[in-house]
């Protein structure tokens, strides 16, 4: 089975597919297959979503002329086989990795990347973008969105076809419909779609109606306005999809996703038509490796893995659990005290630990599908009715229901609790899932209480102490990977408020947010060797600051250096800043954490070297920030 | 036509309404228009809203028992009947008014009021969250979700129904179709509303066609699928809302909603079903009063106006311009020198001035809805095919649109102008409208130019140099209602991260950001006379700063107060602190913004006293700051 690479070295653009015959698409395929199975197997990355559309992507590009056809790909991850066939094949075995090449879109790698995306849902919007400026410049060319039936369910998707529909302007989207989004999908479009595809009878009925629709007289304005509407009844026994219809957008398909005749027959047609059009494409995930088509949760993205027998490498032994783990089991265990507990996950059950709680309480758990906006303020509606809802997201997926966080649970001091993860610097997924964000923009909401735990053990008390805490919302954030490896004690309740000294010190006051804890306390130890005696505190919340313990600190060791994995602007920093300014302390403060730059994919380790989130980083800062102040404060000694 | 309010001051609860005949609850809707005519009439607040479901109200009270059946209510200035059937009648007429009744619900004012709400759309979320808390506790009243047309082009109303429609509990949504929002609708789905309400074959269709339904046979799982779908044809004769069933809605309507007895009618049916509901209510804006019905736009928020002639106040002579009429003057301006500039609103054309350039350039504005993500994202879509996009939006709205403003516009640097109205404190509409929070969200994000003009004229200047910036987002923020009456000229660029020192002094600088410079200049004048010699500055830019001018005033003076109306968490102020630690500076510096607290409706003049947001508010600051300092820095005589 296995086929050597041999068009796909040679393939320098897009174009070069325009001369192939249908058998050499289908051995490019094949390549296509062959080179993402084995990159991926070496380094881990998305799989399912590209080896579902290489056949879509090679027809797109052989039907449009990209980059003069704009095609925007929903969410980059399902477009590694439009990066192997627009230049990108001896690169490809960089990706995700520090300094290579994206494992999203990006525009500088390439003029065929139209747009950047690492959050679901976006590319109808974008698309619908470039085709009024297309028309306000009386240009011609056509503008293509790609985007996933589970994207679909994103609000903004509803309000760009929304637009588009009222527009009527020249626009192709092709929905990709794999009836899964990283989890299988949710919600009455799901269904509806599926009624679409499973239907047995449509394929013989097709034909057969549309001959009788033609038959049927044409009627004029004069005529009776219901005989139209017969027509219109009849036409959504041929046209199934009534609901893009209503919306203002042809339907046109399904289409099997792996014919490449079909596909390519739909793609021409589609770009003959005026308005809005929408391709309903019928793919599955991981569409060509066993393993996958098997089981398409597991290899949306899978860790490295060895490509003969499917096998992923084992958890190494005695790694430390990772958070989400800990947090899953942890709420299990807070579930069973408290039938108020209930979880909610926008589409990512496996990822935010969701799926376990939901093993043992189906009826308590809740997948909103990729909907963050109402999983937000369906928790306030639960919270409510009396529950305790755990939004369990990550950070940078968040951001879309800022507004819920502000408007329908912070205004209200709804007791919802957010359970942040993958909030810090997240690595390969790179800059659209960096989650350095959040406490900017929840700390000015009055009434969050924001806390981030110092360890997976701290991380059990922290949601004993968000379940305990009744007058509004809290917010836990804690970072992508493995726990510090400490022992799980029994979860109990936490002062809010109250920050933990973890080692006393008169020279300098090290303060960090999150598990950074531990990397301030090594910095302490480096410090000492030097005589520098260093305080460290695990703030534990960002808000409430621990005012009291903290001025105490400042004002008897006159420097600090605060410690936390985002972005320096309103960040916990300031935090300490801002209070600091409000008391009239005269401490000298460092901050560290994310300076104002993009974050790029690459190794975590590597960031935070670079921005002196480590034992030496901090201790440096702390040498920094008493050289600054005179007189000189080193003791010989200590 | 006056109708003496006779029943509406005995009301002491909806329940009252339960034993009222037909006839009397008619003239107790002509009590209602009335009382609400009135009041809005002397202080100003919403009207066209209101006046559309009166009727709608007393049904739903009539059949539903309220606390205990939840009515939740999208968008709370609707809600005034509602106000006025639960027992606030008699402090109706302080509506609005600094500790008088909110304009929006709140549940401190009754338990009648399930959720707050002033951003539109939210309804159905919280809805399905308080359906599914009442059957996981086994309770089983009714849950009422009533949603605006427009309010339904947000999309996490969509969200909703899509996971309303998965978990099929039971829950009634009441479409209130007015097919306006504030503006008339756009979409294709405010057209495929249209269609259903217009149809004049519509009703004698119906019972026609019900009986043929009736007469087919009934077929079993055995029989042909295609006879069961041609039954689901012919029912979408019957069903207009099909678009509604295909999410998993069952679909009543259209039904008209003056006519007491069908409103009923239907929601008595709607309670008797299982599984989710969708009731289509036909409404008109302004009904009842007739300039109102004749002008919705204008009667949508009225000012006070004369009831009798429906003459609103002038604008007083000599009244400076609005902050908005002098943007969209300005952005015509600058449309007309360069045809890159597009303006685009969210439902908002009058209230953001996108009216005023849509009259110019029609083909160069857009209106996408209450869409506020795709309003961003498409703005993205226009950057990258060439356009300047400018989205015109109160900053309580683009709080919406957060995500799409880090993801889809600022990782990838896209040159959006974002305009955002009414930020600070914005009065009357109270806490779920003010602007506050802008400048947390933003300042962390890489790329963004962050402004805020001291007058109406700089405003001007800052819209070209917006204009002029090519590298990336710039965000422009200033505050509702008019400026400060200062002359206006040409519009020019200014450096980009350049303070403007509006006084030097040697003491304390006062450094505001936006119009508070001019209280911060009236400050320093009080502060004269104390012999204490202020420095002001306008800052312009909260990113960049202007660190050289910034640096040098804090070391030559030693002290500063900053001044700004947005929290104090992350604001403008943060900044100032953050690059006074990075830089290692000692000056003293206070902070003057909104503390961590909810601000109400009221006066924002007494608010900003409240704050010290006032000249000698600021005046008292520099003193407390310079007192703190030792030794005492007041000279005789300055």
């Amino acid at each position: 089975m296995r086929t050597l690479a041999e068009i796909l070295p040679r393939l320098q653009r897009p174009q070069d597919l325009k001369g192939m015959d249908e058998g050499q698409l289908v051995q490019l395929a094949a390549e296509i297959r062959r080179v993402i199975i084995d990159t991926v197997a070496r380094q881990g990355g998305h799989l399912g979503a590209s080896l579902g559309v290489v056949e879509l992507t090679l027809a797109l590009h052989k039907v449009f002329d990209s980059p003069r056809d704009k095609i925007v790909w929903d969410t980059g991850h399902q477009a590694y086989p439009h990066k192997l066939v627009t230049g990108r094949f001896h690169r490809f075995h960089t990706l995700r990795q520090t300094g290579g090449i994206s494992g999203f879109l990006k525009r500088e790698e390439s003029p065929h990347d139209v747009v950047e995306a690492g959050h679901a849902g976006t590319s109808i919007s974008h698309a619908v973008g470039l085709a009024r400026a297309r028309d306000l410049r009386g240009e011609k060319h056509h503008v293509v969105a790609v985007i996933g039936d589970g994207a679909l369910t994103a609000g903004m998707a509803f309000e760009a076809m929304n637009h588009a529909g009222h527009l009527g302007t020249d626009l192709i989207v092709v929905l990709n419909d794999n009836s899964m989004s990283i989890a299988p999908n949710v919600g009455g479009l799901s269904r509806y779609l599926t009624q679409i595809r499973t239907d047995p009878a449509y394929t013989r009925m097709r034909a057969e109606l549309e001959r009788m629709l033609e038959q049927l007289p044409r009627v004029g304005p004069q005529a009776l306005r219901w005989v139209q509407r017969f027509k219109d009844s009849l036409k959504y026994l041929v046209v199934p999809g009534m609901l893009f219809e209503a919306l203002g957008l042809r339907y046109l398909g399904p289409v099997d996703g792996y014919r490449l005749r079909d596909l390519i027959r739909v793609l021409e047609s589609a770009k003959a038509m005026r308005g809005p059009v929408l391709i309903h494409v019928i793919t599955q995930k991981g569409k060509g490796y066993a393993p996958a088509e098997g089981d398409p949760w597991t290899w949306h993205g899978p860790k490295p893995f060895n490509p003969a027998t499917g096998k992923m490498e084992p958890r190494r032994p005695g790694e430390p659990p990772a958070y989400t783990a800990v947090f899953a089991r942890t709420l299990v265990e807070l579930a069973r005290e408290d039938p108020r507990l209930v979880a909610i996950t926008a589409a990512m059950p496996d990822g935010t630990g969701v799926a376990t709680f939901a093993r043992t309480f189906p009826e308590r758990s809740f997948d909103v599908g990729i909907a963050e906006q109402h999983a937000v303020t369906f928790a306030a509606g639960l919270a409510l009715g009396g529950f305790r809802p755990v939004v369990a997201i990550y950070s940078t997926f968040l951001q879309r229901a800022f507004d819920q966080a502000v408007h329908d649970v912070g205004l209200q001091r709804l007791p919802v609790i957010f359970a942040i993860d993958r909030a810090g610097i997240v690595g390969a997924d790179g800059e659209t899932h960096q989650g350095l964000y959040d406490i900017a923009y929840l700390r000015p909401l009055p009434g969050y209480v924001l806390m981030a735990p110092k360890d997976e053990n701290e991380l059990r008390h922290m949601l004993k102490t968000a379940v305990a805490y009744e007058q509004g919302p809290v917010a836990i954030r804690w970072p992508r990977g493995t726990g510090i490896g400490v022992p799980l004690e029994e979860p109990r309740v936490l002062p809010v408020g109250r920050a933990e000294l973890l080692r006393a010190g008169r020279d300098v006051a090290l303060i960090a947010y999150g598990p950074l804890a531990y990397a301030a306390l090594a910095a302490a130890s480096l410090l000492a060797r030097e005589g520098i005696d260093a305080a460290v505190v695990n703030a534990r919340f960002a808000k409430p600051l621990d005012e009291e313990l903290l001025a105490d600190l400042l004002a008897t060791t006159g420097h600090a250096v605060t410690v936390e994995e985002h972005m320096l602007a309103g960040g916990f920093g300031s935090a300490v800043l801002e209070m600091a300014a409000r008391r009239g302390l005269k401490a000298r403060i460092r901050c560290l954490g994310v300076p104002d730059r993009v974050v790029e994919h690459g190794d975590p380790a590597h960031f935070r070297a670079l921005f002196g989130l480590t034992p030496e980083g901090i201790a440096q800062a702390a040498r920094e920030v008493l050289d600054a102040a005179a007189p000189v404060r080193r003791r010989a000694g200590g």
